[in-house]
């Protein structure tokens, strides 16, 4: 960034007032019988409701539409473990662009807490308070054991955006790319530069959706995983290569796919020289990918690319998952987010970028086209059909695999 | 209430959507550039900052501002151990409250936690996230040592408001009648029935006026609270009084103050005819007050009553005190909410209520008149000149005992 929009980012976050959220009444509470009905002695009787079943909460609190955004600031961004604290912008940051996007109201909570039991602890005691739980910047491997158990002990949907959100967003921009460039998932061969939590769901989301281990190769700072290697944990350990390759140079011969989630500049022109015809690059590390995409066009012109940056085309951007998925799971009152309800999600983004684009979204875009190809894999964050697609799909998805106590609501699609 | 009342009440709580608070952006979030600011990748520069400084977290997050209303559910108003669930209209309607009379945002946290250890662990991981802490319907003896220890632990306000917003609001009222009959705290004969939180703290805050121990006799269910008595809790056993009385009827005896903080219809006529002249009873208990005013005053023509409940003069109520008390707080970055940060604001709400009341209070409140005597000892809510008065004591208060980390606010006061 430059020192401009650094000036310009601060400045946003503290002029007039600091921060980006607050709170907002949406009841009246002028009169005195007002606040007789909203606070004593009325309150009482919803509370009564309440005693009687817990789900009356959804009926007369704001619980049913509430999300909380969780960290320990232990992964923030790229930025490392920098404490609780400091992830507090990025946590209302997410909780803005969840109600921007999807009128979810969210709410950031910062726990002070790296060890994975008092996190769990924590955030099972206050799980209550709302409809669902997104977990966010959370260090691997104990994000997956904190979400693992938080999953088993709420009773309400627990979702690690930088797992499934990226993998998700990823895994619908790949399978566009893949049909594209006339590449199957189940045959292909797929390179991952990362093994963190955003990798390890990444891969696990191809696997569901038909890519085999024995194509895949997960490469970490000491070279591709394989079987028996030293200190692997057991999330690694499961996708582990036997074919004999052990670094990035030796797997990506070859390669249909390279999914970057590591660092700036790491993928060579040279390795993408050696990946196969019509190769598919997915250089997500931000704010530098693995391989600038001008250099990648211009060392091969048969390439599909996407990157984490809004400056290129095909941005791989969580915030075309996670509002909608929320949205959907709420509104059918998930009581947690499976992999139907992800998968569902992958679709809807797929099949959504293979429709003819509104004059809207491509003026927003300042592009002068938009239609399904090399350079369009993935919805656009401002086309407001995402509400309505990816978030009726999820709620589809969470009744049709049993997991929502509500039916699919009467008043979807959104729009 | 009436059964149309409680129907008005669930419908407020549930119609057009449930709940009665949300979330809203106070910064733009149109455009690709707003986001660019808001989140990734502008969000990095206030992440830097609080990394560098945590205090930072001030003036690039909405921390500053931010109070939560925290319960475990075990005190809900005058019902009882409902649990977490049951508490959260309540809590959401503090928040309400915090917002709707001192724009301070507020979101409620509903702890699913009896023990009190595992309860102040949740709260002490969470703290970071706010400004400050209001407890609310803990019930007693734990949460005083909820309190203290939260208060210990957390560099932020942490106020349990059932103890000491009811006794700021109790003390300025009470100071008011004292005065309007001839008596002084000092000398003044005080009886408490109920020994419950509101009623400790209530008595504490007169000790800390000048009210004596010798003076004063708190009621529990087993009678008097006397040296020795079986079972005390060492929070009752301070206020143990020998004189020999052991009963309510006995200790009402040329009583000059009665203070109920109980239940309904305990303090009976014979007992209100045998105080001594000029009383002053409040009959805090809610809906239904220790005694009926009607009653009171047919048997006692020189009466001062106070009662918790709006339709009558006199209402003690806890929003007169700490949305503005937060207020002030917030506004000087107070670490913590000392003695005289209260008594502070009990002599801003003394004095307030002595000062000529405008004619846009008497209107909303619709009475003929309104000026100080026996049916005008305490402020009411609907009176906007209390932002002014009691935020700006506090924060003179916290400036002036060394606990603020900002100086008196040039903006105040407050209107």
């Amino acid at each position: 960034m430059s020192k401009d929009v650094k000036q310009a980012a601060l400045d946003y976050h503290s002029i007039p007032t600091p921060g980006k959220i607050g709170i907002c009444l949406t009841k009246p509470a002028e009169t005195q019988y007002d606040l007789s009905l909203a606070y004593s002695p009325g309150v009482a009787e919803p509370v009564r409701e309440i005693a009687k079943d817990p789900l009356n909460a959804y009926k007369y609190t704001s619980k049913g539409n509430l999300v909380a955004v969780i960290s320990n600031g232990s992964a923030i961004l790229g930025l490392g473990d920098l404490g609780p604290a400091a992830s507090k912008p990025v946590m209302e940051g997410k909780a803005l662009l969840f109600k921007r996007f999807a009128d979810v109201d969210s709410i950031d909570i910062e726990v002070d807490a790296e060890d994975p039991q008092a996190f769990i602890d924590t955030v099972r005691r206050i799980a209550g308070t709302f409809g669902g739980i997104n977990l966010e910047d959370i260090k691997a491997p104990e994000c997956f054991e904190i979400e693992r158990i938080l999953i088993e002990q709420c009773n309400i949907p627990v979702f690690h955006d930088d797992q499934h959100g990226t993998a998700i967003v990823t895994a619908a921009g790949m399978l566009n790319a893949l049909e594209i460039q006339g590449k199957s998932i189940e045959t292909a061969k797929i390179v991952c530069l990362g093994a963190g939590s955003a990798a390890i769901a990444c891969m696990r989301l191809l696997i569901s959706l038909g890519a085999t281990y024995d194509n895949l190769y997960m490469i970490d700072r000491s070279g591709v995983i394989t079987p028996g290697r030293a200190g692997l944990n057991p999330y690694k350990e499961e996708f582990a290569n036997a074919s004999g390759a052990t670094t990035l140079a030796e797997a990506i011969v070859g390669a249909d796919v390279f999914v970057g989630l590591s660092g700036a500049n790491l993928l060579s022109e040279e390795m993408l020289r050696n990946m196969a015809d019509k190769p598919i690059v997915f250089a997500c590390s931000n704010p530098d990918p693995e391989i600038v995409p001008e250099l990648a066009l211009s060392v091969r012109d048969d390439l599909i690319m996407a990157t984490g940056r809004s400056d290129y085309p095909n941005q791989v951007n969580n915030v075309l998952g996670f509002p909608f998925i929320f949205r959907g799971a709420l509104d059918v009152r998930a009581t947690t987010i499976n992999e139907e309800m992800k998968v569902a999600a992958v679709h809807a983004l797929c099949e959504l970028a293979r429709e003819p684009v509104p004059q809207a979204v491509i003026d927003a875009c300042s592009v002068g086209e938009l239609s399904f190809g090399p350079n369009y894999i993935i919805p656009k964050p401002v086309d407001r059909r995402l509400l309505g697609k990816v978030s009726a799909a999820v709620a589809k998805a969470a009744v049709d695999s049993g997991v929502a106590l509500l039916p699919y609501p009467e008043h979807y699609p959104l729009s």
